[in-house]
């Protein structure tokens, strides 16, 4: 379960104190196979290529960065995601394909191409995410010395190898699964997803891809992945850099048809609350994983803004406290320095109330009504600073806008890991 | 000149690599008289209060932190200001007297009194700042004990134990002073400034102060202090992070109307176009100072965003590299990482065509046209990272929108400023 990932430098090679214990037990998606191999993308001996291949008539969904800049495969996804239909995922570690002007344009044709002709589908039904470097062509005529071995050995399951094969400066696997409940029958979720800072060292991107067997048609598929990042994988971050290539796809083999699951194609679907319920579990589950490898992390943070006078506005001034280095660096030396809190709720610029504000660590009420709260216990408060998860909640006394967000603690390691590895 | 701040708990102690080589040879102006004493608000043994006197007919303009939690100093001086008039300026670190809530509005209104019966003035023509510890009351009764020395000993032109007073994490006092013809004599500006992060460990603010004898109107103040800071003080950032306190005032003492220079009543008085070009040479000095007491910083970085399609358009794309901690620490590692460039220029939200796109490190073109630049040579660029001001140049093509902004590296030594002094 301990893996390391192969690195080409001095980094941290420690697994983040954050990890879950293990990798979950996940079952095998009817309609998804996977396949991984090595394929010298850039790191020698490990692997670095994922192949799902898909049924017939499995559907597809997606999100990308909002980045400007977003790589080549974002923009092969963007123009071919319309569509809804895949028949493959091709992923590989090493290289992100991004800012490689027209070459990375080729690369991600030729890569959809020779998946397409091993597997027979049209190059407009592979999807394709890449993370590694930025700004160095990818090679992909390595992946035509693999594709055939993968989409030969593809078989249903084997996720712990599959999200092995995705990640850069992760230190751990990510994978989660959720079961739910469907014409009586059990329709089956999995996702797994790398992620580590949001540019990792000399490297991109948060990668995530999730799968079902329930039949889903792609105008339902999309808002359920719409809502579902609203308050995961949107309300988590590392240190507010955006990849150019942060990615996540759901993708509905429909398998589960065969076993007298009937197609969801209406968002009225009442089956829909249980089926989103589950969906949003894992999409939870990935993207607090995904906070737990922040790079260098030692503390998981949750922020809770309420009082606000929106949900949008207590998003904005949770973002502020969770960007901001002075809280993050605090939270590193077990401080609560609820001084430097009221200073990031103060510079997100939405409305709030100095005078009204209170601030909580740990469950502690640290300050209330605009100056700090005389009976607070110190030792308390410390104590609570030295777990390894951290919650802090601010109450804007305004309204009734709430939020939660998910960020980790700002190291020395992080630092390291993204300045010293050329030393 | 190489003077260390007092700290309480384990910080940085060694002067900015970065410093200037000396505190500036700076005259007196007339009309101001500086004091300063060691009142122990925090720190034993150092100087924490600033008392400036002005001379009658003395005009105040000013701006200030734009965070919805102001300081209680800040809302004092806000509430004052458009007046225009100045009897006193007093300044004390080691105590920020933010988030104190009543009492830190009683703080504030005690201080005035205390320094108005010793000078004989009004209190609202005395104005405050303060910088230290957020949600600590201040003790204002302590200005009690030195003001009557410092009123009586106030004397012209010690700007640099001025500078030394109202430091907090700074490692160096920082002035800078400008001499300007006007009606045939010559009239001074001499400005301080502390800086270090934008919250030092548990510490706030901003704080700079500009005076010069050439009688200046109000509302002539106001305008030139609000253009003279749009390219100086408000385009350097260390870390993203806004105080509560930060506040920038000028005080013009019109004691020069004795040597003949007539009042600048209006902005269209050609005469302050020289006036100009020294005061915002003078606010430029300082900010870039504070730049390079950037807390653990080893680089100064200038960063210029060119073929934008305004300047506000560059000024955000500026600003999205400057505080993007991916960028910083890259740049701690003297490594020429353009492709988190292309990153942070995708991120600001700004129109970008990642294909037209050009950047330079130290003055060498490392990527054009959406990719790398074939041509670039690695060792140039290498040398050029090692030198400690970088100048990174980023080329959109797209309009003529051109901005320019200061920042400096994230080291470790940042993140044990920030983390470590508790421990």
């Amino acid at each position: 379960m301990r893996c390391r990932p192969a690195h080409d430098g001095i980094m941290s090679t420690a697994i983040s104190p954050l990890a879950p214990a293990s990798f979950p037990d996940m079952p095998p998606v009817d309609g998804v196979r996977l396949a991984t191999a090595a394929a010298g993308i850039r790191y020698p001996g490990r692997t670095d290529v994922l192949l799902a291949r898909f049924d017939a008539g499995t559907t597809v969904s997606g999100v990308f960065t909002r980045s400007k800049c977003p790589s080549a495969a974002v923009d092969w996804c963007r123009e071919r995601i319309g569509k809804g239909r895949a028949s493959a995922l091709v992923v590989n570690s090493g290289n992100a394909n991004a800012f490689t002007g027209k070459s990375g344009r080729s690369a991600t044709k030729l890569t959809a191409e020779i998946a397409a002709k091993t597997i027979g589908c049209m190059p407009a039904d592979v999807l394709l995410a890449s993370t590694g470097v930025i700004g160095e062509p990818l090679d992909a005529t390595k992946f035509a010395g693999v594709m055939d071995r993968l989409a030969a050995e593809a078989k249903p399951g084997d996720w712990h190898t599959a999200a092995k094969a995705i990640m850069t400066t992760d230190t751990f696997p990510k994978g989660s699964a959720a079961m739910v409940g469907m014409n009586r029958t059990a329709v089956t979720i999995c996702g797994i997803a790398k992620g580590a800072g949001m540019i990792a060292p000399d490297m991109g991107t948060m990668l995530s891809f999730v799968f079902t067997d329930a039949p889903i048609a792609p105008v339902v598929l999309k808002a359920l992945l719409r809502d579902g990042v609203e308050n995961t994988f949107n309300a988590v971050t590392i240190d507010g850099d955006t990849s150019t290539s942060d990615t996540l796809l759901a993708f509905a083999t429909g398998a589960a048809a065969a076993r007298g699951v009937e197609k969801i194609a209406r968002l009225s679907d009442p089956r829909l609350a249980s089926f989103r319920k589950g969906f949003n579990a894992v999409l939870a589950d990935l993207s607090e994983q995904v906070a737990r490898d922040g790079e260098g992390a030692r503390k998981l943070v949750e922020i809770v803004v309420e009082g606000a006078v929106s949900k949008k506005s207590a998003r904005r001034i949770a973002l502020s406290i969770a960007n901001s280095p002075l809280v993050k660096t605090a939270i590193a030396g077990e401080d609560a320095n609820w001084g430097r809190v009221v200073m990031a709720v103060g510079k997100a610029g939405e409305p709030a109330d100095r005078d009204r504000l209170a601030i909580w660590f740990g469950g502690i009420r640290v300050a209330h009504k605009g100056a700090r709260d005389p009976g607070y216990d110190e030792a308390a408060v410390s104590a609570a600073m030295k777990q390894s998860e951290i919650s802090l909640k601010v109450a804007l006394g305004l309204g009734k806008g709430r939020d939660r967000v998910l960020t980790c603690d700002l190291t020395k390691e992080y630092v390291a890991i993204n300045g010293d590895y050329r030393s």
